[in-house]
């Protein structure tokens, strides 16, 4: 008989066909009962019918448990009002476990208690729907890149200098020395854009940020495009595609995902290149019009972040930033050399920073004066300086959250939520 | 004028275009010479004629060193004698900066050298050949995951315990806890399995083993595959039909790379499914044959896997494994107690291991027995031993590791070549 999973049962109709998969509820009308049942692909409705199966079968009922593991077979029948729209008429159960006391039950769980149970949390339908958004959104950047031309460089993830300091790194013994978790890949690509033009780079990063907010993980996943020849302006055409894209992709392949966590689609939808493009000063001056207390030259808090992304309906990008509050390695505006060329996209509906990049200082004898005035050491760089001592060229680059842009896209407030296995100040387990 | 890369030049033959890049070599036969031209996506000659240019241009010939970059402009031709099949005959040539003395010449370099030089050394027509490759085998294996209906499961990088001891881990100092790299998403992996049904996770593994030899990294990219429902044959379909995917990949998208390497096509194109499957005992014996003293029991070395996979074309996989030499999780096969249904994968030309896997062991309380009998706490395990209270299933799976597979595919002996910045016992930077 022919194997076939729930995503594709819609090909099937009016054949007989075995399935495996889990129990995920079971419903009694007296002489029909329904089960409820994953594959890992989605859920189907099964319907066991006194008068069609074998009375072994039919006591199954009683026998069967949340998250047992069965192998049904039956013919599928097309029924709009069902989960899928497809149900299968029960011909046979074969059970392959029988779970008992199943901990996740219907009723409603605290968080702890839950992610304690992570390992069996992701069976549930909502987690199960954002982890296949996470899913998709990986898939999405990577082709979009990938379609654009772009390398793939994959960045070291053990890096030999804690140079900014080692208040947010996590120190790993490494043999006689130590070693540091790197906390993105971006100087790595800087060297990857002068030999293939335009890479990215994707992997975990890690911040030991003792932030307890719901915004920090202690390890995430990003994705870093670096592209030589680029201005800043360039680099925002760069970032308003991938998101465009990526949300696009979302609504085309996430249908059935967004619907489980009822998201408002038409949110989604609004989110088409070009977005709003502000200074950091004009951004300023929303925060002050919205009656904000906000001393110019500071950082935007969550909640700035939240007034100014609520004037959008899409995300919308903050450049021309105080060089004070960015990165030493950040071009000046050549109009201003107090603005940093730097850019934060802030997504919408409140969901805060899920991009931040900009132009980088290309000139070999501004960069050693600007590492010179952070205060920091210049041995370590001098790999680093070699990119602007061999072909130095204009170039630029961002960092997309992964884990904030599954939140937002599967509007779902707490980022860890949007990871298989969030690790945080507190928690290392699972 | 039309901005365009090497990449596209022959869809502008007989046009005027721009191209932004570095000068990789400069060649003179008097009234002409010639630039070859590198963009990242690769090398251009750009000829450039007495006659036919201003006189600054033609004196550039004596300013422009290696690794300069530039923008140059001029027409399109084709030229089946130059690289890549077509030229440009320049018209202006504009500099971005001037590079003096860049420290790889194409004279021989030491690889202490060169590996310090390593954010150089990508530009090369080699290495840069070597990580193209590298993009597109990861590109092969998630695509070829993404079009099985395989949900991307990350695994976190942190864990909590170093239950098999701390020899080989990498040790972080956490908060006020220590937490371990990982080596393996395989547990996780199997949590997702049951979740999603057929999962893969892809990410870096670490592994702190104090070896030198050229097959080992500390660091390195994994790719992993979890099914549920599978058994040890169905895990072996799908290994041989991932491997053959990744081959025939490269050889539709990295010719022009392959070429650059000088790697022998045929030896490729020979790897297509079924590939052969031999038992550990089989494999013993083909040692015996060929004049190894090996004693049976054993795990085999660099020069018993070199010659098991010369007696094939195709990768071998070998597998029913002494059960004693593998991990306590792998399922026992049913004829035989004393054998593991683990399986290895040796790819051909003696480049060794690329996959290792295996059915796990899914019953409750064979599983818990495995653990006491390696000595192993149980306290560590309960989440995992959850995943064969709720719903077991038989499952499966494997990794392959992408630089040993890109070794193979590029015909490199050294897998510090095959990954951007390779970390070693010796080596953190650059």
């Amino acid at each position: 008989m022919k194997e076939v999973t729930i995503a594709e049962i819609g090909n099937y109709v009016g054949q007989e066909v075995a399935l495996n998969g889990w129990v995920y509820n079971i419903r009694s009308i007296g002489k029909i009962w329904f089960l409820i049942f994953r594959d890992g692909t989605g859920l189907l409705q099964c319907v066991v019918v006194k008068s069609e199966v074998d009375s072994d079968t039919f006591e199954m009922e009683t026998k069967l448990t949340q998250e047992s593991s069965v192998r049904v077979t039956g013919t599928v029948r097309a029924e709009p009002r069902a989960v899928g729209g497809f149900e299968l008429g029960i011909k046979s159960i074969a059970i392959f476990q029988i779970a008992k006391d199943y901990p996740i039950s219907p009723k409603e769980h605290g968080t702890a208690f839950l992610m304690d149970h992570r390992h069996l949390w992701i069976r549930s339908k909502k987690q199960h729907a954002i982890l296949r958004i996470r899913h998709q959104v990986i898939k999405a950047c990577r082709d979009f890149f990938d379609q654009n031309g772009f390398t793939l460089v994959d960045t070291p993830i053990f890096t030999a200098n804690a140079v900014e300091g080692t208040t947010n790194l996590f120190a790993v013994d490494y043999f006689d020395r130590s070693a540091y978790l790197t906390q993105s890949g971006q100087l790595y690509g800087e060297a990857g854009a002068m030999a293939f033009g335009k890479i990215y780079c994707f992997g975990p990063t890690f911040r030991a940020e003792k932030s307890k907010t719901r915004r920090h993980l202690t390890e995430f996943w990003m994705v870093e495009p670096e592209i030589a020849f680029c201005d800043l302006d360039k680099d925002m055409d760069w970032a308003e595609k991938l998101v465009a894209y990526i949300v696009q992709w979302c609504l085309d392949h996430c249908g059935t995902e967004l619907k489980t966590l009822e998201r408002d689609i038409s949110k989604l939808e609004k989110v088409k290149a070009p977005f709003p493009r502000i200074t950091y000063a004009e951004a300023v001056e929303i925060l002050t019009k919205n009656g904000v207390d906000f001393e110019f030259g500071n950082d935007f808090g969550g909640n700035d972040e939240t007034i100014i992304s609520e004037q959008f309906d899409c995300p919308v990008m903050v450049h021309r930033w105080p060089a004070e509050i960015k990165a030493f390695y950040m071009k000046r505006d050549a109009e201003n050399d107090d603005l940093a060329l730097g850019v934060d996209m802030l997504a919408p509906e409140g969901y805060g920073e899920i991009i931040g990049g900009g132009q980088r200082e290309d000139d070999y004898d501004i960069l050693v004066k600007r590492i010179e005035e952070a205060g920091l050491p210049l041995k370590p760089f001098q790999w680093y300086l070699d990119l602007r001592r061999y072909g130095s060229v204009p170039h630029a680059g961002f960092g997309l959250g992964i884990e904030r842009t599954v939140a937002w896209i599967s509007g779902i407030r707490h980022i860890r939520e949007t990871i298989p296995f969030p690790r945080t100040i507190y928690r290392l387990e699972p």
